[in-house]
Order: structure tokens, then sequence, then C-alpha cells
């Protein structure tokens, strides 16, 4: 089955994230076959759901940093739609470098990530394993909970 | 009017950072046509202003991080400029990552980081829009409050 | 001597990191002449040692973090030696991106960082300097007190 028809798939596709109006910075560059995303959080449409605002080990649960992350991981794949017209183009998943706001005492960004790194298993398969680092930070924008950047090498 | 033209028009422009004696870093390195420098702050010659040290949400105004995140691309360009020569020979900004030293409760990371994405358009135009992350942390070298690092691609 | 020779005469070298089980993500990719590596810490083959669990600036001194960062580099050494068969087929090494679990007024990242510059140039001369960012941050996965990237080209 092709990466782009199993994503498709999926219920409850957000519209992809729109750019900011007047932004000096872009969604993606392609350059040669790789292909560079700006970083991105867990957005539904233009709409930040509240259940992913805040920090783990506080207010918010690994489950739902988890969810967060998958989240964020299916608007990156919506912005490589709109690189690359299909997902399909994709070769492999290259880097994910994931931002994880929590508490000073939170430990656990590994498995936060997952919910990222899974979801491109779900899509791509060994193609979708990829290099990562998973790092703990005291706030990020918006009050979002997770915030990844990606880069992918295509066919 | 050439980049490099635009650039060395600047006001008060600042001697490129040196590197500090013995360190075991380099400021830039070129690999095929993609330049990659290392992460920098607003200095300003060998000189940390003190207005740019400390942390957004508590001493510094979104104001001074904006003007700080500015001052950094400044610097990167410097060394740019020591790298290849003329900012002429640079194609396009790939990417930049900007690292903001600010309170748990502070969220406009975009918003200081824009004072780099923002110098880059106004030097290089649509040339100068990248992919970028901007990102919470709760400390930075020296104190200051934004560390950039950044990717570009020659002509 | 060959880099692969001057890093194996080192003593009390670990076992590589092993890839934990049913993990969505990979220790390493090349494409074309360029190998990323995943972020790693200071592991001693499968155990954290408790002297790198913590953050600089509380409990953890600037020396143990740079001896932490140096034994960082010599984990993503390990994995480079599986990735490509031998040091001797590094080229350079292109980039470092280093993050320190510390307290909020910590800032001295640089020093910390420099454990892993030291160890590359210390088997690479010229080839192991390196552009890098160091990043403090509030948290890193397991409580190690730094988590570093790379990046390098082969020949």
């Amino acid at each position: 089955m092709s990466y782009d028809k199993k994503f498709m798939a999926f219920k409850g596709l957000p519209e992809a994230p729109a750019v900011p109006a007047g932004a000096n910075f872009i969604q993606y560059r392609l350059t040669g076959k790789m292909l560079t995303l700006s970083g991105y959080g867990p957005l539904n449409g233009p709409i930040l759901p509240s259940e992913y605002q805040g920090k783990l080990g506080r207010e918010l649960t690994a489950k739902q940093g988890y969810d967060a992350a998958r989240l964020t991981a299916i608007n990156l794949l919506l912005i490589t739609q709109k690189a690359i017209k299909s997902l399909d183009n994709v070769d492999y998943i290259l880097n994910v470098e994931g931002f994880v706001n929590c508490t000073d005492d939170f430990t656990d960004q590994p498995s936060v990530i997952n919910g990222c790194s899974d979801l491109l298993v779900d899509i791509f398969g060994d193609k979708g394993k990829h290099t990562r680092s998973a790092i703990g930070v005291n706030t990020l924008a918006f009050g979002i909970c997770v915030e990844i950047g990606m880069s992918l090498i295509i066919k």
C-alpha cells in the first residue's frame, strides 16, 4: 500500500498548518534530495488544543505528550505533502529533533517523542526509522508541550 | 543592489567574532555547497552587551530579545563573509535554530527569533527565508539571551 | 597513526550502546557522505554512571560535566565504527550539538561540551574540529547531564 494512501486513510486528519501572515520563515526547503522542515507543534489546523498546552510532569500526562508528538508528526507529514505532492516521493526519514516542555524532574522525553517516531514507522515502515534527539526544555512557544523539527530524503 | 553592499551599508557593524584561543571547535565548515555555522550570540565584537544578558520574561523585554537576535544574525553574516568572502556568494539561507534564554512562563520565542529572520530577509529578500525552530531554554552560555545556529547554501 | 588505532588504544573503552528493543529510531544514517548520529549521553555500555546523572550547578561539578561529554563522544565514535567499520573512513567531523542539564544560573556550557570537542581533536587532529552549539536545558532523559548529537563526513 502506498505511503500516501496509508496516511490519507487516517480518520480526522487536520488541515495543514498555515504560514503566519508576514512571516519571514518558511515551512520547508528542498536542497537536492534533502527536505528540511521548520519545527512544529501539536496543531489541529488553526487550533492549538488545550490538552496539548502545558508541561509534562505538571498538568500533562506522558500519554498526552505522546499523543501531542503523534499529532505533531501528522503536521510534519501534511507539510511534506505540500512540499513534494505525495508521501510516495519520500525515500526515508533522516532526522527528528524533539523538544519537550517539562518540569525539571521529568526525565522521560524519549517516551514522549516516541509518539512521533511510532507514527513515522506506521506510515513508512523501516524507511520511517530515523536518527533523533529528545531534549527537555523549560518552555515552548504558545505553551505547546512538544516541538519537533524533521528532515527527510526524497527519491 | 548586491547582498554584500546592502550589509556593509549598515551603520555600526561590529568586528566579526574571534575564535577563543585554544578552541577545538570552528566557526564554519563548508561541505559541498552547504555552509554550516556554529551557534552564536549577540556579541558586539569582543564585548557581550549587558542589555543582552539575562532572561526574557524577567530582566529583558521582548524588544531587547528581538534586537539581540538581530545582532546575532549580523554576527552570523560576518562569519559567513569570512567563510565565503562575500555575501553575494549566498544562494539561500537554509535553516535557523534559535534558542531563547527565558523564564518558564515566557512563550513568545517566535517574536524574539524574528529579529534574526527579519534581518536575513532585509539582506537576501525571499532567498533569506528559511526553515527554523525557536526553542525556550532555562539558561545559555555567559548569560546571553539568545543563541542561534544557521546553515545556508552557496551558489 | 591511524584514527582507529588511536581510539582503540584508549583504556577501558565501553561496549557500544545498544538500541532499545522495539525502538523506532536508529543510531545512525548515512546519506551520501554525511553520517548523522542520534543524540547520546554518557553511557558506560548498558550502564548510566550515577556520577553523570544530575544537574551541572547543583550536584555535579564542571569537571564531571566535562568527563561526561568526553564519554559521550566516545559513545558517538563507537557508533561511528558500527556505521562505517573504521574511524579511518572519517574525513572530518561536521557538527556537534550539545545540551547540558543544568541550573538556571549555570552559564559555562562551552567548558562542559569541550569534553567532547577535545576528544574529537585528540583522535582526528584538525579534522576533528567542528561547528557546534552548547545549550543549557532544565532536564534531560534519564537524568543524564549531557546529550550530544553529531554529524560527520566520510571519505
